[in-house]
């Protein structure tokens, strides 16, 4: 499905994680389910194990015969090898074989998330295992190819906002409904016609179409049918993975009807919020991840409303790396200093289970003297028909 | 995404597990990639680690709290517990604390797939750990409201077929091309087509749209752009998860303009070998999958094609289980005996790397007295425009 058109994964990261941990491999097994390995070896194989092998002579992909052409036009490492077998044992023993044949391995690193099944066969090889979580550190750091594959699909994820903005600007509002083409519109039906338009722009919604309307909007992952209502809040949260594999994440909160009091001043506040979120970042890159979120939860705590622990206000993180995975670090819960070529996600809301909520998102590139917003998307709670 | 429509999972199969292995409970942990955890607790949580836990006494999802109405709504088991953080660190904890809170556990049964981190974790809490590669199995048996599903997906997937085969009958040739509204048709624009097909029937593709021209017929999982061209075979693999969360899988082989000898002949064999396979499962529940494979190659090899490890013929297996995953068992390459209840693909297939390659692929319920074939959709080399 995904053209490897980002450069080389920048492999040498791996190496100093060997030097670090004293090992002289880097074995990662896994299926096509693995973002991480995705990313390693740009193959998009079978959701059956294969191998990706580094050592400090070579990068080699085990990948079954029956995928023999498609890894070899896409994985930009050293060697394709193949096994005669589409499974796991084949994947762990043609790995095996490649430590096998190059001198002087005894200390494997793999990934923490490698299976037992996996760490028992290379134990059984003979080799010592050291298991690390920082790998997934690796992805944080986009090449401008990176950059310009989240910029594409984070253009596709807006198309499909504004169409899914249009919609609700154009819905006619009967009594306590809100009525699309002669019918109700439910949140189903809207989460139908933005999938449709991302596949038309050859995105996978990547089951990340979240819209809440109501009190549903509290419910973060909202996934099932509700009425869509006026005077309520409808939040959509799009993170659609594009055609190059990469990601993007958009989400944008509308009040069809009248927004009443608290739904126009619980916008009002997570649009400061995120705004302030946004001029902390031009602070980049002398700043951490968590010094954003301290901020956005200043802002929110200042219009009276509350954080962290609790049933009503802001009770999520607010900032996440996005890459070949939706979520991956820098994440803004830890002291992650943001560099450039980081591209994260600011995202502040405030919600009330038995009133909704207001969710605004951007997606933000980190630069050497700020940062550049990926989004031209307006926030406003009032859905218009909109032409981007 | 996904209703949790289907019956409770077969719990009572896990605890026959726990007896076999000598163990007094069973721990599976893993995110929403992971499609046997979905099975087992038909919740659509994060892409972060989530735990699920089987005792004597109870089953438990240890969900985050951000997703504790969702797990509420979505777990068929008994217990939900839920954990502050998001993390898997968390999901590990929680579900130690449900093992510690249960009277005499000391051997926990582990999905070999566990990774390495959390069997440390399960270790340094005391516990011995057994591993397993069986759990996957229980999958198998469908209940009625699950082949409902499977049955759901598999028209949403014939539909998507039918409009394929439309534009492929719609299009016109100009010297070596196929043209379709007025540009040439390629294999990515058919499949963006599919793909929008699927997601406007709440289906998504799943990165499962599989399509070949000529010589990439060859290439399996072909995921590129090619032209597609008259007189060559034009491959359309169609592996889409439905609203339900289960899979369906059909493939039909075209050749627009007139077919050429090698592609008449070798449509003709596969579908004697798929008829072949169609009726070898009529002796069903009486055999194999293994049964069925070697009574295709059978038809294949008397018809003057190899089977096997060859780069001209039928390289690959011919069958597999479909349900919450696309490839799951039975698998045709085993001996495993099929039985009332059991979802399968049959799908010959045979292939010239500089000529192209034909597959047709049905899916098929096994009954009490045989087989009912889920697939309605007619073999037919020549795209006509069709209504189902």
């Amino acid at each position: 499905m995904l053209p490897a058109d980002q450069s080389t994964p920048n492999y040498e990261y791996i190496v100093d994680q060997l030097d670090k941990r004293n090992a002289d491999a880097y074995v990662h097994i896994g299926d096509n389910q693995d973002q991480l390995l995705w990313y390693l070896t740009q193959f998009n194989g079978p959701d059956r194990d294969y191998a990706f092998v580094l050592t400090n002579t070579e990068t080699t992909l085990c990948a079954p015969a029956l995928f023999s052409e498609q890894a070899e036009r896409e994985f930009p490492g050293d060697t394709v090898t193949t096994t005669k077998n589409n499974n796991r044992a084949s994947a762990a023993q043609r790995s095996i074989t490649v430590l096998k044949n190059t001198n002087e391995i005894s200390r494997v690193l793999i990934p923490d998330s490698t299976s037992y099944w996996v760490y028992s066969e290379l134990e059984k090889a003979g080799y010592t295992t050291v298991t690390t979580s920082n790998i997934e550190k690796m992805k944080m750091q986009k090449s401008p190819a990176e950059i310009e594959n989240i910029r594409k699909t984070e253009l596709i994820a807006q198309k499909a906002m504004q169409y899914a903005e249009t919609i609700l600007a154009n819905a006619t509002i009967l009594e306590d409904k809100l009525i699309w083409k002669c019918k109700p519109l439910t949140t189903k039906r809207l989460r139908r016609e933005i999938n449709v338009k991302l596949a038309r722009n050859g995105a996978n919604d990547a089951g990340n179409t979240v819209i809440g309307a109501g009190e549903s909007c509290a419910d973060l992952h909202f996934n099932g049918e509700d009425n869509i209502r006026p005077d309520e809040t409808v939040l959509i949260d799009l993170g659609p993975r594009g055609p190059s594999g990469y990601f993007g994440d958009i989400t944008r909160t509308f009040v069809p009807g009248s927004p009443p009091e608290w739904e126009q001043d619980v916008y009002a506040t997570v649009q400061k919020a995120l705004q302030a979120g946004l001029e902390q970042l031009n602070d980049a890159p002398s700043i951490t991840g968590s010094d954003v979120h301290t901020k956005i939860v200043e802002v929110i705590e200042a219009n009276g409303y509350k954080t962290g622990d609790v049933d009503v206000g802001l009770y999520h993180g607010t900032g996440h790396g996005v890459g070949t995975s939706l979520h991956e670090p820098p994440f803004f819960s830890r002291d992650t200093v943001l560099e450039p070529g980081h591209v994260v996600t600011i995202e502040p809301g405030i919600y009330d289970p038995d009133r909704g909520g207001v969710r605004l998102e951007d997606l933000v590139l980190i630069t050497k003297d700020g940062a550049e917003n990926l989004v031209d998307y307006p926030c406003s709670s009032m859905p218009c028909e909109r032409s981007i």
